[in-house]
């Protein structure tokens, strides 16, 4: 009796362990078309029974980072980081006050900065990147993300990733996904706090990146060092290009906000089998930014007809978000 | 007194697994020096009490592919898969007739092709595997695999995968490691066998890369098509190179058998706390083949005296190794 107790109290615990999943799934998200599609994709492909079953090392995911996992407004947050190290690192290159687009980021013109296009960006983040080893890096973007602020929030730039978005990797992980991240912002600024803020290790996260050169030095303290060149962009079409090289298969799942996000969604969904293209859209200037068509950070245009015509799921944050943010610091941060 | 007998069997089955796991530690490998670098390492690092403990998902290995997980001799199989490619592939490309280094693979002179050197092999690999999607690809490659075989030994390429590495694969990886290939081997081909053969998913495999163009049609059947260009070599200097962008942190623990290794370990031991470097040397003419210092395909020099140097572990193949191929076809084969 004593034993089919305890029996009955192992098969217990593990039913209410399914119940609180279900009951915390997404809390951060309104009942609605939005999460009605996510939840309804991850029960079919993993219910055995469904002809839209997965395998579970098949379930892979693939996320934006900039506009999908966390703000991107008034700049990406990776520019304002390349900005505090252009004007650290500006007495050394005084050719940088003559030279576009340099020159517009030491005048504090942000604007012309942006305005130089995703090349012009590249070339401040090359720059601003290089010249150190891949741990120098690191400390850098740690130092850089625990002291500075959002020019209008005033909070770290890790707390301001989405808290839905948190939730859904969670939620995925629990239903058996492999989440990655595949975004244009530079590989291993991402890497730094990828992690911590959204569950997601180092080698799971695709990104631009620049050349690294191999030093070895007699007392064998070899390193990588950053060369000031770009190497790849993963954005646009690089992005399933970045996909096929790093992860080698279509993801099932793929979670964009821009036009950037466009083929790698359109390649995604183009897979044999049930598969989801997401487009967040960003509708609330109270919560957070209202932009799409016009916006020079992430722009939404193309990809928004192309997700009304191909009923990709369309998130509006505004209707679909009960939270956006995080309300207090998350005890890991 | 029958919920603790329950509670015991709990506990027995628990050790009972654990004792199972240790007395099948790695079963084709003979005690010795080689061995007893290994598990000792592993025990240190897993054991919480000790000063070169390491977190579990920073247990990263890497590990070469040709010459260290599977045989390369007489040629590197991926270049007799290129090899029967690009005669299939000849009629539509008379000019090859007259060109080097396909002159040689038409006209069968296997040692002039090969002495074209790393270029020359990854423009075969490159005008071989290129001009199909990334799919298509994928199943030219299964069925090689399943059809070709070995010149000498008569059995399938997947079959001469070394069985005591795929021991210390599981090994690893029973010990919570991530285990990945870092190898100049194409990723592509590679990720075709990595999973049934390693156990190591196709987002763990890191390798040579071509160009992948995306091609999206009207009628939303999204590609991408492998051009016949040579993308990144992961050789060399370019091993760690490679490990940096698409693992984005050191290993704890590298293997290799040649000098193109030779970086990637010396950047792997030169981390900070417990770090290991293996070398595997084929001494084994008998079961399998020797070569080092003057072989064209996985020279071992320079690393060899390096190993010695610093103490890497060095594999003896002959001496270490208790088998060296699966006896049978593995029932997963």
């Amino acid at each position: 009796m004593a034993r089919i107790a305890a029996g009955l109290g192992i098969a217990l615990m593990c039913c209410a362990g399914t119940m609180d999943l279900a009951a915390d799934t997404l809390p951060s998200w309104r009942d609605g078309p939005s999460k009605r599609a996510l939840t309804e994709f991850v029960d079919r492909i993993t219910d055995r029974s469904d002809a839209a079953y997965v395998a579970p090392d098949a379930r892979i995911a693939a996320f934006d980072n900039d506009g999908t996992l966390w703000a991107e407004q008034p700049i990406y947050f990776q520019f304002a980081f390349a900005i505090d190290r252009v004007k650290a690192l500006a007495g050394q290159h005084p050719e940088w006050r003559t030279t576009q687009p340099f020159k517009a980021v030491l005048e504090g013109d942000l604007h012309a900065a942006v305005a130089t296009g995703n090349k012009g960006l590249l070339e401040i983040l090359a720059a601003s990147h290089a010249g150190m080893t891949t741990e120098e890096f690191h400390s850098t973007v740690m130092q850089w993300l625990a002291t500075a602020r959002h020019p209008s929030r005033g909070r770290p730039y890790t707390e301001l990733a989405y808290q839905p978005m948190r939730e859904l990797l969670d939620y995925l992980r629990a239903n058996g996904f492999k989440t990655f991240i595949v975004s244009g912002g530079g590989v291993e600024f991402m890497r730094a706090f990828a992690q911590r803020v959204y569950g997601i290790p180092p080698e799971q996260v695709v990104g631009s990146s620049g050349v690294t050169t191999f030093h070895s030095t007699n007392d064998g303290k070899a390193v990588l060092i950053k060369a000031p060149k770009v190497e790849f962009i993963d954005d646009g079409p690089g992005k399933p290009s970045g996909i096929q090289r790093f992860i080698g298969r279509r993801p099932i799942l793929a979670v964009g906000n821009s036009d950037g996000d466009q083929e790698m969604l359109e390649w995604t969904v183009a897979g044999d089998g049930m598969r989801l293209a997401v487009l967040i859209h960003h509708t609330d200037a109270e919560r957070e930014y209202a932009y799409d068509r016009n916006s020079h950070v992430g722009r939404l245009d193309k990809a928004l007809d192309e997700a009304t015509a191909r009923n990709w799921v369309i998130v509006d944050m505004k209707q679909d978000w009960r939270t956006v943010f995080p309300a207090v610091p998350s005890s890991s941060d």
